[in-house]
């Protein structure tokens, strides 16, 4: 029963993915195909990363179950693209829930395989924020991770939450609960009072020799 | 002897990418060595890889002939550019056996590894398919394979053709070549009809929020 | 003692291709958190995307001094970023000095996975050049290494003379040091004396079909 509250979680998370990178590919010249690829590497781009620097199999190899949910995504998107326009917000939660579930999986992952605490901590960043960077690249723009907003920073800080609970010794459910919750919370906050990081300002105007 | 065609067909899609690779970085301030690495990912791009998510070593490093291929397609380009200007058409029929070829490769070495049939014919795709994305993201464009015509698509119509062929107990040798022409004659088909798919229309101008 | 050495050069050029990542990416609106992915990508990007080709876990993750040395380039651009400005020279120095010691990692490291030396050299390659690539993709920009300067081609050079030495029997400390001093001064006079490679020409205007 918990097994499938998981597998329910993370597919959400790869269907808000999905219509995440739906949103940002409609409307620039992209056919069906294409926008099908753009979620499916928005939705898997970050965990297919992380499990190849971990030297694993791909995850999404082992179960058709995240193509087909990005499918589902896509569907939805042709079919009912008005509807999800009202859905904004709702989206937008999603995305939260998405970026929040794919941490904590990504954490897990990587403990499991035995790795230090802290590159655990950037798996789950890499897990929750790569697959839109590729999504980005592929559209030909410069990701929106590295512009604006808090958003690897809110799956940073997660992580950091995760592991004071499993030092704490709290059971995993409930440090994987407060990590997801953790994140999910800190991008909300960072996006309604538009929490942003300082920009880099120009350090070299002159000598672009290199 | 049937080794040798194999090796040959491969290397004439290998040319056939660098060649294509070439066309697209010529007259974008690419220089000799940045136009090398262009068609050289192009060429190598998919199949590299499809070797990565597989977890193998990249069929490049055991057999130098990939290298020296895209070398000597440097080298005819450059020598003659203008004989090749006429060839357009012979250039894209080079294409689009590379497509077919290398379909079949990607499709024949994941069914080696005892990956299930769908991740064979993603796989197939992927070989055939994502060095042009490679090609297109380096030249800072949107990749064409998002963008128009039908190309991944007649790859993975070629790998429901080899399942087919195969489930229905056909020797390799019929199974590929069939499926090899079929990505041929799919694609020539899409081109000559100009085939396109829909656009994905926009969902969603107003709420840009993420 | 030796081994510290070592160390100590690796890190160099960690720093080195850090600040250069953060020289690229200043002015451009990326935020603090972007600045830092930015120079990490520039400075591990390279070895991580050869070690992933040679099937080995990415360097950085045993050690986490990488993305420290990174954290204290960034925290120097923050802080100094008038006086890097005046240090103009120095940090190019400091780039050539990166490119020069990543080759020699980049060879020695394949050639300790039993890699024939053709492989090696384009090991060496990869983990000089890809850093900056990858920075320049993210950055939204054809990579410099595709357009401009001898950079990649330095470092190629350099590993023809890691293998001269090599096999004229000198010891790995001899070998390594002429490598890197090889790289660095080919990458010294390609910029001293704008050393560039023709650029390719149109091969073929009218016919884009592909």
């Amino acid at each position: 029963m918990e097994f499938n509250i998981t597998i329910f979680l993370d597919l959400l998370g790869t269907f808000a993915f999905a219509i995440s990178g739906l949103r940002i590919a409609s409307g620039k010249k992209i056919d069906w195909f294409g926008a099908y690829i753009i979620a499916l590497v928005t939705a898997i781009g970050g965990g297919t990363t992380r499990d190849l620097l971990m030297d694993v199999r791909p995850f999404w190899m082992e179960n058709s179950m995240y193509f087909i949910t990005t499918g589902v995504a896509f569907v939805s998107a042709i079919l009912f693209k008005d509807k999800l326009f009202r859905w904004g917000s709702t989206l937008f939660m999603f995305d939260a829930i998405g970026l929040g579930m794919f941490t904590v999986v990504g954490i897990s992952k990587s403990l499991a395989m035995g790795l230090p605490m802290w590159v655990c901590i950037v798996m789950g960043t890499i897990t929750g924020s790569l697959g839109g960077v590729f999504r980005d690249v592929l559209l030909n723009k410069v990701p929106l991770l590295l512009t604006r907003d808090i958003y690897a920073l809110a799956s940073l800080f997660g992580g950091l939450v995760y592991f004071l609970f499993y030092k704490l010794g709290f059971s995993s459910n409930i440090t994987e609960s407060m990590t997801a919750i953790t994140v999910i919370i800190a991008r909300l906050i960072a996006v309604k009072f538009h929490l942003q990081l300082p920009l880099l300002k120009p350090i070299n105007e002159n000598s672009n020799k290199n």
